[in-house]
């Protein structure tokens, strides 16, 4: 063959699975989410700058796949995810995702990766970080509905970042909770296998509720809920998947991500389009208020949004500088001359 | 390293940009333009079965960033690309891309594949079967206007679609039309290098322009192009940016792939949002008129729409198939337990 090699242009960073779980562990997993933890902070204290739109999903009667694109003007990141519940009945994930980055100067890629994992990750980090700020002070104690694929990374990230001692774990499947209490054993945490959702709650300040299925529509109902309780509602991000009874949504300020998005996927599709909800990054900022009493009940009606992870994205490019942890691949044509496309192919003639 | 092997649902075909090369030589260019061809026209023809949206853009100073996804209910598919005028000052294309499909019942990745080469073949491809049907019987002559990039793939297409057999080049930069001469000789055609646009379009039945600086606004004026002409207006893809005189759209049949992209994207950016346009899918179905006289100029309004890269996609999965023209790419996180991401992690801890 005389194909001539690729030049640095067209070879683009990629992180594959494999590449991404030895890189949690050269990091440390609860370093790792505080890490992106970090940079997800840094990016929501520059929200304004950056291109935001709601993602663009294509649903099918199994599930939806959605690309979450975001810019800051100087990168641009997107992601592709799936979400298909009935994906574990044959052995699949729920949530597959890869991501890119990209120059927007040149428009070529820079990073791709693997965000299977990454996802897991920036979904917990973002999740303890609002936590940290909107969670009753000295909180100790977490409620985890639904014991899947994100738990125990939702349960260390508030390990890591919030400080909780204790999870209390409960799961319609019996076979979850034993999977997660398994995992969770030996990581500094109380582990309380739960075999009710009012059990779980039981003297927990903070309440996760994290469920795939669409059927299960109110995993939270009013009487459940008492006072002085932060609610970190992961599993309601689709539209007609929601997780809390309605009635809770009214004695709770509601914190979101971005509500064009919330209001289609979040719980908060339940309420009046005009009901008040708080975006979570102008708490960061200053520019509005977060907990403002013990015996308030704040919600974090998450959705997942593009700037999570681009942040996580953010996060693994600069980690991987001089690293083993990916590998160049020949994603991009590169002529020698722009403009000749064509003689490159030519000159790729098989002698 | 105990980390377990990646199994087979983990892993995604990859085609890379020396695959994609090494494809294009093992099926040969004119056949693989037809073969893509033949796929555009399956996909066009049944067109209403397909989730359409106007492509997500991401505008700059510099260029522009797309996501550009679609469904036919069984395959989902999306292509990344840019646009970037100026990138060839720096060495660089001017459009990079790559693609996906998933297997919509699962929203599991099925292909990802390099589509900057693949691009200019599916647009080539496109053209080709647009004028093959909208061209006056017996076209013989095409003028080239524009001979950057895509300008030898046009001219290939439209010779083994059409049977075109003489092409007239013209570029403002003449090294441009240098390049494409020389890549065109030996390629079964008469080559006429042109300094003028005019000389160009002198006994010509198909014009194609394909330029791709904004600051050329009107490539072709009103007093250049006479009847009984088609005209493949490729180069105008993004807001602000046309080739034609407002004049010869009025004096044209003009026929587009997508009028909501098209009116935002395409030279009918210049009319009023009202103004007439056929849905060239609905031509090849019967269901609207293509060409009803000799003198009539058909104009092909073109700006590249989601479904061509879906059928392109398609075409290279087939032909990948049973071949050593990819490679499996270990993209996505596989937990032999779906629910056990965690584990998985945990147990690729080094030893």
């Amino acid at each position: 063959m005389t194909t001539p090699q690729p030049s640095h242009k067209a070879l683009v960073p990629f992180v594959s699975v494999d590449h991404m779980m030895k890189l949690v562990h050269h990091i440390g997993l609860e370093p790792m989410l505080r890490g992106i933890a970090d940079y997800i902070e840094a990016d929501f204290k520059r929200w304004p700058l950056f291109d935001k739109t709601p993602r663009v999903a294509s649903h099918s009667d199994t599930g939806v796949i959605e690309l979450m694109p975001t810019s800051d003007g100087d990168v641009y990141g997107f992601k592709y995810v799936n979400g298909h519940p009935s994906n574990t009945a044959d052995g699949l994930q729920t949530v597959t995702a890869f991501g890119l980055l990209a120059d927007v100067a040149s428009g070529y890629p820079v990073l791709l990766s693997e965000m299977t994992l990454l996802t897991a990750l920036r979904t917990a980090a973002t999740s303890a970080l609002v936590a940290r700020v909107l969670a009753p002070k000295g909180s100790k104690v977490m409620a985890m509905i639904g014991n899947g694929t994100q738990s125990e990374f939702q349960t260390l990230g508030m390990k890591t970042i919030v400080g909780i001692e204790e999870v209390r774990l409960y799961d319609i499947d019996a076979a979850a909770t034993a999977k997660c209490a398994a995992n969770l054993a030996g990581q500094g945490l109380r582990v309380v296998s739960c075999t009710t959702a009012e059990e779980a709650i039981e003297g927990a300040q903070i309440i996760t509720t994290c469920t795939a299925d669409k059927q299960y529509a109110t995993i939270l109902t009013d009487n459940m809920v008492g006072a002085g309780v932060h609610i970190n509602a992961i599993g309601g991000d689709c539209p007609g998947k929601t997780e809390l009874a309605p009635a809770i949504l009214h004695r709770s300020d509601i914190f979101v991500e971005y509500p064009e998005q919330t209001r289609i996927e979040g719980e908060i599709q339940q309420l009046p389009t005009d009901h008040s909800v708080t975006e979570f990054w102008e708490v960061l900022t200053g520019a509005a208020q977060g907990r403002t009493s013990q015996a308030q009940i704040t919600l974090f009606d998450s959705v997942g949004f593009a700037i999570e992870d681009f942040s996580a994205l953010r996060f693994v490019r600069d980690q991987i500088a001089d690293t083993a942890f990916f590998h160049a691949l020949d994603l991009l044509a590169d002529p020698d001359d722009p403009r000749d496309l064509f003689g490159m192919l030519e000159r790729a003639t098989p002698a």
